[in-house]
């Protein structure tokens, strides 16, 4: 795989997901920091990289541009082993990938976004976020219960995807004690990763 | 591919994507009628099956259960010409999904349920639902006056995720003669996979 260059804001888990996986593979990364909170994304130099005014979004050799950080990933990762090779493994990565984008980071990482890095009070927040927050945390723990990975013995995209809000929920007013599965799946990721804890 | 069968609720564009990618493949599909708007999803028995509470929700040969539309989307059309045979196409397919339920379910599809099938007023609504989802269609009118797929010159699983609710648009009160790219490839996909137009 061939070198790229990744728009992305450090405080967005969304774009750390390729960054993690182009140096888990050992792609070079040209990180590009641009801010998701100052309306950056919404100029017209912005919109003619990504029409759809997000990051993270990816440049590869010929000018070639990737947006959405699961489609990167999936770029990134095929043929190695962060996609598994059974068929049936690897469409569970899939849902897990597309559940977290669904499900988990408009609860999990909004929080987070509104109480950590817009400083807004608890009572400022729709308490859905809790709630649902909460209930995709559970998931997690029925699944991280019964296997060390999200598709199994191996890590995948899917854990990739997962941690990089999970290991954040705590800034968003998560009780993570509840979900000991979970945390322990936080450290084993991160260890694979090669990130350092958060707390 | 062997059979499915596929819980799921006919209003939902969401449950429609991998009963199309079925029959246009030509995999047999036993279709099992939930509402999605009478908590049948969130009954202990349904959530046996998917902990997620959600439809679509596939169970294939040997009781492998697979959720999420795009998951069971990719698992059907492995190794068939509605997936990209150039890596970077393929990924362009992938980016286009992930953005259709982050950018474009979440607006268009929540207002159509909203005023089609809850039958709330206009002036109930979330005013960003239309403001959000005229964006979603304007970025999909930019790409389609240059291909006439979403992704180049021919049907791809990203045809199949976007239609299912662009189809419907119109019921949601977006006002469509603002898309002609749009309206002409609705009409496009619908012919490639057999549909009766909605209007």
């Amino acid at each position: 795989m061939q070198a790229m260059t990744l728009y992305g804001s450090s405080d967005s888990g969304n774009c750390l997901k390729p960054k993690w996986v182009a140096q888990h593979l050992g792609v070079a990364v040209e990180w590009i920091e641009v801010s998701a909170f100052d309306g950056t994304t919404r100029k017209p130099e912005f919109l003619a990289i990504n029409p759809a005014g997000q990051v993270p979004v990816a440049i590869f050799a010929g000018g070639r541009i990737l947006a959405q950080s699961n489609a990167i990933m999936i770029y990134l990762a095929e043929g190695s082993d962060l996609i598994p090779s059974d068929a049936f493994a690897r469409a569970k990565m899939f849902e897990w990938m597309c559940w977290e984008q669904y499900s988990h980071e408009p609860y999990i990482a909004v929080r987070i976004a509104r109480l950590y890095y817009l400083k807004k009070r608890e009572d400022e927040l729709d308490p859905a976020l809790l709630t649902k927050g909460n209930a995709a945390l559970a998931r997690m723990e029925l699944q991280l219960k019964e296997t060390p990975y999200l598709v199994g013995d191996a890590l995948s995209l899917a854990d990739i995807a997962l941690v990089a809000y999970t290991r954040k929920a705590h800034m968003g007013g998560f009780d993570m004690r509840e979900f000991p599965a979970v945390q322990a799946w936080v450290k084993r990721v991160e260890a694979a990763l090669d990130l350092a804890p958060l707390h």
